[in-house]
């Protein structure tokens, strides 16, 4: 049987392969349904075939796989991921979840393992060209809202005229439910963050996704003359501003794995000589336990109010989105991080601070994540990269769990 | 002789009748030499023949006129504001100086005061049309760079055009300075700020016009994946730029009369889910010593490279602008506050801290300024007004540093 080094290295350079399959030349470009995830399909089915894998593209344009030894249960094993990019994208985001997918396969087939595996690439998880992300996934979890049809991209196609452009035929998208014959799902992302880098760690296994909460909070005050206002006169929003950011780093500090980030601030009137008069200023809160997400918002948004009042501010908090945390399957995550150790890592075990395919799928299946170490924590920029022994770790680790899998599903 | 109270209202009139001279409809709009400014000529030109003054307009657009009692000296006090307007300004910023010009000159000459007086209404001082402030006073004073008529305003139009159009010739600016027999320069405005409304006063007497330091503070830190970036592993721009904001504040707050400001942010990439990578903030700082600002710049762009460093990032400073403070006259400043507590009003001293034409005639004569109380400290803006009595009290004061200078001069 072939290396885990030599399969991680093909895996590795079907991604690259791939990454040149784009809509612009030079860079990585791949949006839901454009003419070169046509070239992907065709790629992958033939691998796939190559691998006497049954192909098929569902209504959502998902490419789907799968693959049954002689005899084996119909109860399958679900692995996925997505390979439409982010503009100028990395080779690897969704893509090394995919190539690793077949190669999982191509193990599993040599093993004869007792066991059906279906592969979903998934057309859509990005949200860039209709501006609402997952809509592979949302097809395949059964949750696929028809309203969906009408949104348009920015050259005013809708998704139903894209899907039929594409030779598909969006009537049939309740059939791209994955089948109630289905255990599980797993998915193999890289991090897209550096924490694995930083606890030089290979694999970790994700135990949640991340619920959220995003607002923008107003600090009105009064705008006026920067030369001939005293500082004790001021009602200056910025200050208010700038001393409750420092308030959302300390919290984002003080609780472990809680991340708060203002990324957003809008200044009027914006200009050198006048104090600020409003102040908009946007919070993302995350945290892998909703109530400890929950309560740290709450305790921000008062303190935002405070501080306004303390400086004889209003304050105006508007809620934008609040998701809630999708907690990872306790069991199919056990049976990973046995996997992990088995296979000689660390079972390190972290939230998702972003969201993937697998938030969607869990809904529907029972669902499990492994990550892959991100060097430099770089990810949506085209020196995204991968190492191969990182590769090759995650491979014993999904071979070691399609094992511990199948044993399971007999 | 008319009373204080009576002529206050007419010289609230008068700039209640001038605001309507407009280049909008409905809202005072009057930029340099443009079309009511010809209207406010006439007007004003009627006013001051009327007290048999002699009237003129210089190359530089400046209405001047001279009164002088039978055998008074030659030697002349200039009085002077200007009656441009900032977009959608208010009645009394700049056009009440020159409309209580005229009445200081009617009282003047009903006591028969040994004296000659010119008053200026300076075309030209808020920097609207041509982007460049006191262009004005700047011929007066014998300051104007020639280099300057080269200047377009937004329709193309150049200043050396302007002057023409309006029936002038910019050949004749050097003839625009104030004569050499000129002894001194009073302007009285509207505080435009709200510390003698805040102290309960009515009037005050500048110390100098501020010195102003205006930078640019860079923060490069790395824009990151807001749900996928612990805490710990962040080089956040927008937090070290808060803490550096809220020390400018501190700064501020800690130093008697010193004003430091951030109006203008500029984050990167701006996005709610994004960690922020860069974040230009200003500095806007001023105060009446220049060694007090220098100190107090020297150590805020100190402290942003010490945030910066501690945080991981880079900083780096762009200064913009840098303006030594203008000291007023010290002894007609110490005969204007005698004037004022003669009159009964507390000898409040107070630096300006935005720019004024006192600023630019200082450089070639002694210079005097006082302030009438701004309510709600509101300027800039349709709704600033004065009051009455405080109009009245600045009358009051003018009169007696008239007769006081009239003393001196013979």
């Amino acid at each position: 049987m072939t290396g885990a080094s030599e399969r991680a290295r093909a895996a590795i350079a079907e991604c690259r392969l791939l990454a040149t399959m784009s809509e612009e030349p030079g860079r990585t470009t791949r949006r839901f349904l454009t003419p070169p995830v046509a070239e992907v399909h065709a790629h992958l089915r033939a691998r796939m075939e190559a691998l006497e894998m049954a192909v098929a593209v569902d209504a959502a344009g998902n490419l789907r796989g799968v693959w049954s030894s002689a005899g084996a249960p119909r109860k399958r094993l679900v692995i996925g991921s997505h390979i439409d990019t982010v503009p100028d994208a990395g080779p690897f985001d969704g893509v090394l979840g995919v190539t690793l997918a077949v190669e999982l396969v191509r193990a599993a087939r040599e093993k004869a393992l007792p066991l059906t595996i279906e592969i979903i690439a998934f057309s859509e998880e990005e949200g860039v060209r209709f501006g609402v992300p997952y809509l592979g996934s949302l097809a395949a979890a059964g949750r696929f809202d028809p309203a969906l049809l009408k949104l348009t991209d920015p050259e005013g196609i809708t998704l139903d005229g894209a899907i039929r452009s594409f030779g598909l035929d969006p009537a049939g998208m309740r059939a791209a439910e994955v089948s109630r014959d289905a255990l599980g799902y797993l998915e193999l992302h890289i991090e897209q963050g550096p924490v694995l880098e930083a606890e030089d760690l290979q694999v970790a296994v994700v135990t949640a996704i991340v619920g959220q909460t995003r607002s923008m909070v107003h600090f009105l005050g009064q705008a006026n003359h920067a030369g001939t206002n005293p500082m004790g006169l001021r009602h200056d929003a910025l200050v208010a501003a700038a001393e409750w950011i420092t308030a959302v780093e300390a919290m984002g500090r003080g609780i472990d794995t809680l991340v708060a980030t203002v990324g957003k601030v809008e200044v009027e009137p914006n200009a050198v000589n006048v104090i600020p008069g409003r102040v908009r200023v946007s919070l993302d809160l995350r945290h892998a336990r909703d109530a400890v997400r929950s309560k740290a918002a709450a305790e921000l948004l008062a303190l935002a109010r405070a501080i306004a009042a303390r400086r004889g501010l209003r304050c105006e908090v508007n809620l934008l989105m609040e998701q809630v945390a999708v907690p990872m399957d306790e069991e199919m995550t056990g049976i990973l991080a046995d996997c992990m150790q088995a296979a000689g890592y660390p079972p390190r075990r972290m939230p998702s601070g972003a969201g993937h395919d697998s938030m969607v799928m869990a809904t529907r299946l029972s669902a499990a994540m492994l990550f892959v170490r991100s060097p430099g924590g770089l990810s949506h920029h085209p020196n995204e990269t991968v190492r191969e022994e990182d590769v090759a770790a995650a491979l014993r680790v999904g071979d070691l769990f399609l094992e511990q899998f199948s044993a399971r599903a007999v």
